[in-house]
């Protein structure tokens, strides 16, 4: 069997929850003097998103989003990739919900797969097992849906202290026949099980856990660019997660990047929205520059213990 | 790019929880005269698997198992796809869980992938992405593991009323290196998200249950025939999840397979040990049988509302 068929990323959508200022966040005035509220604003946020949608209501907004101008009718989806990282939510017990959601969307023939463990680098791993998916013909036109949202009793606080979370759903269609958007160039994945006995909310391992994360990224990006032969300055645009610009000034440094390479305008706007951010970054990011064929971008997500990385070129 | 790399699946193992007699089941004796317990044993159930252990201490015995014998060393494993349903466990809200994992199994290079969606045809879909992701060179020896176990508070009966739920991991390599074992000739997938509103709990809706699995399990059966043009006959064994005898006898009806052509020796051993079955079986009917180079066994795997076969032939 011969595999010459390429893969192209195209139709972003998303859902963002409603928009608030951070400083309506009860726990950020539990600290004394809201010193970790002066810090986030001083790093560049000023809103958060929060939905009373559940994850798969999410979902099928973005979902809805992406399939509005879609080049192909509904039921040429063939596989539906549903990543998360919230399972406080007590529906995964059940396919009901996927099933509900597949119908809504009258995706008749996408056959669900959920996808899990590299958190805030979610998108970036179902990138990858769609292409591959496509590349080997098990499937034609894969929709990618990456959803996650606070559970009530939970924290928005990323630790260690650096951003704020939000609930979000973002999407894109992977696939072999809709032939425009972006060619998916390459994917590169790093991990590091060290973190597991690691703990970022404790103060004296927060040094440890910020090194191994900033050599994970260090190391996501070098493979990256090894693998396609690139250097940081052939990107048109580094697109990562949104935490905070000092941790985006960070991986600028680590990957050699300008920081005027970065799109920046969604930290203020809603801060960190798990796996979501990169396809929301993406999106806002085109709707608002002009781009042109062969313009490469890197799209770097970054979980705690495992980073991933997709090079995807203009076409 | 061209891609003639074949795929292997080899090296299985499992973990099986401790066995007990169905009828020490406290829940079965809460149905009127034992009415139920009669019917599960008439069926050919006896013992079933409870296992003190979490899904990830069963992950990581049934894959110190698989390792054991495997012609590779640990640190060629690339990825290790792990799939479950028991999301009830709220150890899924962080990786370290993972983490830990992949570090006493001293699979220092395995990069986590997290599937769900496919119920106790997760193993089906797991080694399809497995095999996709060694075919595009992504990755050369992925460990598929599957883990389940049934929480403290939820019922082990499997609806509507057709056997008992074990707790049992189970796992296998798949490989491009390690040539033994089966090739994986091809994997299918059906779904019907009809199930969606359909609760097979309630009396006047298990016919209409009943008829949606069979139609799916008919259609599975026939997609792996008519894609690898054979017919049930050129299949040496049908290795299907354990539901019960009766359920063994409809599902050869239903492909056209001799009542004999399936491996039924587990039934009466441990029930249903959700997605894990399959490897149990395929591994205790190979302990037990003679096969030759060339034989071809269809694996089965059958969720409530997805269905997946995979073809592996012996080398």
């Amino acid at each position: 069997m011969s595999q010459t068929n390429k893969v192209y990323l195209t139709n972003l959508g998303y859902k963002l929850g409603n928009l608030f200022p951070i400083y309506e966040l009860n726990e950020l005035h539990e600290r004394s003097e809201d010193e970790l509220l002066e810090t986030l604003l001083e790093a560049g946020l000023e809103k958060y998103a929060k939905s009373d949608l559940s994850t798969f209501d999410m979902a099928r907004e973005s979902i809805q989003s992406t399939l509005k101008n879609a080049q192909i009718a509904n039921h040429k989806i063939d596989a539906i990739i549903y990543t998360t990282s919230s399972f406080w939510n007590p529906s995964f017990s059940s396919t009901n919900e996927i099933n509900r959601l597949i119908n809504e969307c009258n995706l008749e023939n996408a056959y669900p797969i959920g996808l899990f463990f590299s958190e805030c680098g979610n998108t970036q791993i179902a990138i990858r097992v769609a292409s591959s998916l496509i590349k080997t013909r098990e499937f034609k036109n894969i929709l990618v849906v990456a959803t996650d949202k606070v559970a009530y009793n939970q924290t928005r606080i990323v630790p260690p202290d650096i951003s704020i979370c939000s609930d979000a759903a973002a999407s894109c269609i992977l696939s072999s026949e809709i032939e425009e958007g972006f060619e998916l160039i390459h994917t590169t994945q790093y991990m590091n099980t060290a973190m597991a006995d690691i703990d970022p909310n404790q103060l004296e391992q927060i040094e440890q856990y910020l090194n191994i994360a900033m050599s994970g990224i260090q190391q996501t990006i070098h493979q990256a660019m090894q693998n396609t032969m690139k250097t940081s300055s052939d990107f048109r645009q580094l697109i990562m997660n949104n935490y905070n610009l000092s941790v985006t000034q960070t991986v600028c440094k680590l990957g050699n990047f300008e920081y005027d390479q970065v799109f920046k305008n969604n930290i203020p706007r809603f801060a960190h929205a798990f796996a979501c951010d990169t396809l929301i970054n993406l999106s806002d990011f085109l709707n608002s520059n002009q781009i042109n064929v062969g313009d490469l971008i890197l799209l770097l997500g970054t979980g705690s213990s495992t980073w991933g990385a997709n090079v995807i070129c203009k076409v």
